[in-house]
């Protein structure tokens, strides 16, 4: 007898599980239906910026698969329809049209809502989320409209490339941040570059200012902001405040919400108390791999992973979610910034005695054309030099050496062992020394005395 | 009472030793002196292509550090002398000039000598080696001299890098090589994109030709090579037949050679019957990480290393070098080459039953400008799924992921821990699943069946 898997939101999370689910049984065994609130699913929310800046042609170019691609595949999405409520007795997920949907397995992957202060206006004309393509198509529109200054809300990931989308398209740019520094998940001394750098780039960043207002014009549209330190004009204003989860359908549903504010999942994404419900991306709470805590991380590629965990273990193979380090980089112009696993922010708060290194090196060797210069951070556990947390900034070619760290971090390795390691050298593409092995080396040499 | 440490070889591995142990050891400690029969010390080999090519304008670039600042840190270097003999049993280092120098430690470093087969006419004008600055001077003041065919004999990375750089230079470039595909330590599939790319440059590349003689004009000059299946005309040859350890002074005094041919040491690069003896770099024997055999890997990666370790132990703090995995990188014009651990000829000489896996990829999230295609080629223990080697060739973007792979092989993940780790994503740098880890899911997927 068939049964039915629904899912709630049609992006990273949703439809890896559907189209993993779909692998591993059949169309007779298992009928899949997703519901998507919006009209895309299996976009590309990182590519917004790109596609605001240009990089990228055409919306179409960031929806990785249509509806009827997924339909040719055997799932069926229905878009334009927004889940109401979940009844778990009954197995039921009643859309906003007040249809009763019954399903067998149910995975909540309704992904992650934009921060938004409670300010006056923040719903004027002319303010813009990143969080839809119709949302990125907004700030087009602005653009080509004219607009002349941009004002982006927030110095993350976000903050960060919509800042570099605006310039590039001529206007004028301002960050306002609450923060001290851009990018928090950085080390201060790392963050610093970021902010230098985008001042270097001619940007305007106004940190350590809390937004108190948006300014609206006459005609209501948005003029700019204030803040407890100043005011600043601008034509439109980006939010890039960052991301929570989007839990509202699961929590008035009754599903446990863990201390991050995600839903309470176990390894497998399973809801601990109903095992035939799974959530699994930004609506989700997972755990970190150095720390052992729960934590939660609102990005593409957990979302795709643990939506197929979902869909494997509904495909009745086991899987396990393995954690995440909190790798992520961004570029801001020719700047690139990586990180992974723990800054010293997050090292003292799990209770680590821990140590940092810093080096600067180049990402070439120095006499090749487009060496560029790279810092790298790490943060060690002393005595033992496991590699706890690691930070690169600097030019091209700088932002992806993060992954052999994370890929240390991920296998538990001392910085003295990755200062053994046997990575890759020829002067086009690394100094004899990557500045990976360099800063693993400083760590080394001090801890020996 | 002062030591003194006698180095023979000024280059990556001797110099590494010299300056290690300085910094361990006090002058007044520890006299060095390094014995080097060139005029350069301290020099990037693996610059010369690049000089050759016009990316690096000076010959100076390729020196990073000169005798004088060596004698600045307390370190004599003596160019232009030619150590003849060893006297073990003194413990003297006899000069080509007759000179006899004493020792209490004597780092052997004197590096590796290139394959020159025994045909008629190697010895003309108008054939270059790639080993010494002075090669690469030899080479630039050809082209100058109007050369407008260049021949290159051999395909591995010397052979490439010295292709591209003829071609760069605006020579027609022909590459004859007596293996099948170039890149011997590529699997074959691999090695196929690399002669496609190279054809597809514009290159002639003739394969499966074992070269019989360097043709010579009445002028005494190279015109060509012969091989077994046709002549090829040339204004100049470059040799790039790869390097064997340069072991004769060692061998002479009676150091154990391994049977790689290359001085035999322990991890400490101790010679084992010599403890005040040791050897690093090119001409010392190796062991691979992955299969736990000798080896011999001549790279300016390791000599560095290895020539850091002899110094520390020199210096009074216990060192072992960690082995080889054979990690290396290259390019050929927009073409990158990464390989690291056992290729599939490799991992069957070492008795593992293994799998390989092949995937195609793009550098960049698909939709963002510069996104080039790159495959990842896997090889892994069978059952177990432990990684053993990989391979990589794409567009620009692509060599520097074998770091990932060769990290992850450093720490003996299998490929589904690899699968699971967290590797960063942002649409200029990746697609969702970076290549590596598309790599190691399609082992993972495939292994559970």
């Amino acid at each position: 007898m068939s049964e039915r898997l629904l899912v709630v939101g049609g992006d990273a999370a949703g439809m890896s599980a559907a189209a993993q689910a779909r692998r591993l049984r059949t169309a007779e065994d298992l009928e899949i239906v997703v519901l998507e609130q919006g009209e895309d699913v299996s976009f590309s929310a990182c590519g917004i910026p790109y596609w605001v800046g240009g990089q990228v042609a055409d919306r179409s170019d960031l929806i990785a698969r249509t509806p009827a691609e997924f339909a040719a595949a055997g799932i069926t999405v229905r878009t334009g329809t927004r889940a109401e409520a979940i009844d778990l007795d009954a197995g039921v997920v009643v859309t906003a049209a007040g249809e009763r949907l019954g399903y067998d397995r149910l995975v909540v992957a309704t992904g992650g809502r934009p921060t938004r202060p409670p300010i006056p206006g923040l719903d004027a004309d002319g303010v813009f989320g990143v969080h839809r393509l119709d949302d990125g198509a907004a700030v087009r529109a602005a653009v080509a409209a004219g607009a002349r200054r941009g004002l982006v809300l927030g110095g993350g990931y976000i903050g960060l490339e919509m800042a570099e989308a605006l310039q590039r398209r001529g206007l004028e740019v301002t960050v306002v941040l609450a923060d001290p520094l851009p990018m928090q998940l950085l080390d201060a001394d790392m963050g610093r570059r970021v902010c230098d750098g985008m001042v270097a780039m001619g940007m305007a960043v106004h940190t350590d200012q809390a937004v108190r207002e948006v300014l609206v014009d006459a005609a209501g549209r948005a003029c700019g902001v204030r803040t407890d330190v100043g005011s600043y004009e601008a034509d439109l204003v980006v939010l890039g405040l960052g991301m929570g989860p989007e839990v509202r359908l699961a929590a008035d549903a009754g599903l446990a919400i863990g201390p991050t504010g995600a839903v309470d999942v176990d390894r497998s994404q399973r809801c601990r108390d109903h095992p035939e419900v799974f959530a699994a991306g930004d609506c989700a709470q997972t755990f970190h791999r150095v720390t052992g805590e729960v934590a939660h991380v609102a990005l593409g590629t957990h979302a795709n992973k643990q939506g197929r965990v979902a869909g494997s273990v509904i495909g009745g193979r086991p899987a396990r979610f393995a954690g995440v380090l909190g790798t992520a980089v961004t570029k801001v112009g020719q700047l690139e910034i990586g990180r992974t696993g723990l800054c010293t922010t997050q090292a003292e708060e799990a209770g680590f005695a821990f140590r940092t290194d810093t080096i600067e090196a180049t990402t070439r060797a120095g006499y090749y054309p487009g060496a560029e210069d790279v810092a790298v951070k790490l943060v060690t556990e002393a005595g033992s030099g496991q590699l706890l947390g690691a930070q690169v900034v600097g030019g091209p070619g700088s932002a992806k050496r993060i992954d052999v760290l994370a890929t240390a971090i991920w296998a538990g390795l001392t910085a003295e062992e990755l200062a053994g390691s046997d990575l890759s050298y020829a002067p086009p593409f690394s100094p004899t020394y990557d500045p990976v092995v360099v800063a693993a080396r400083a760590v080394s040499r001090t801890e020996q005395g």
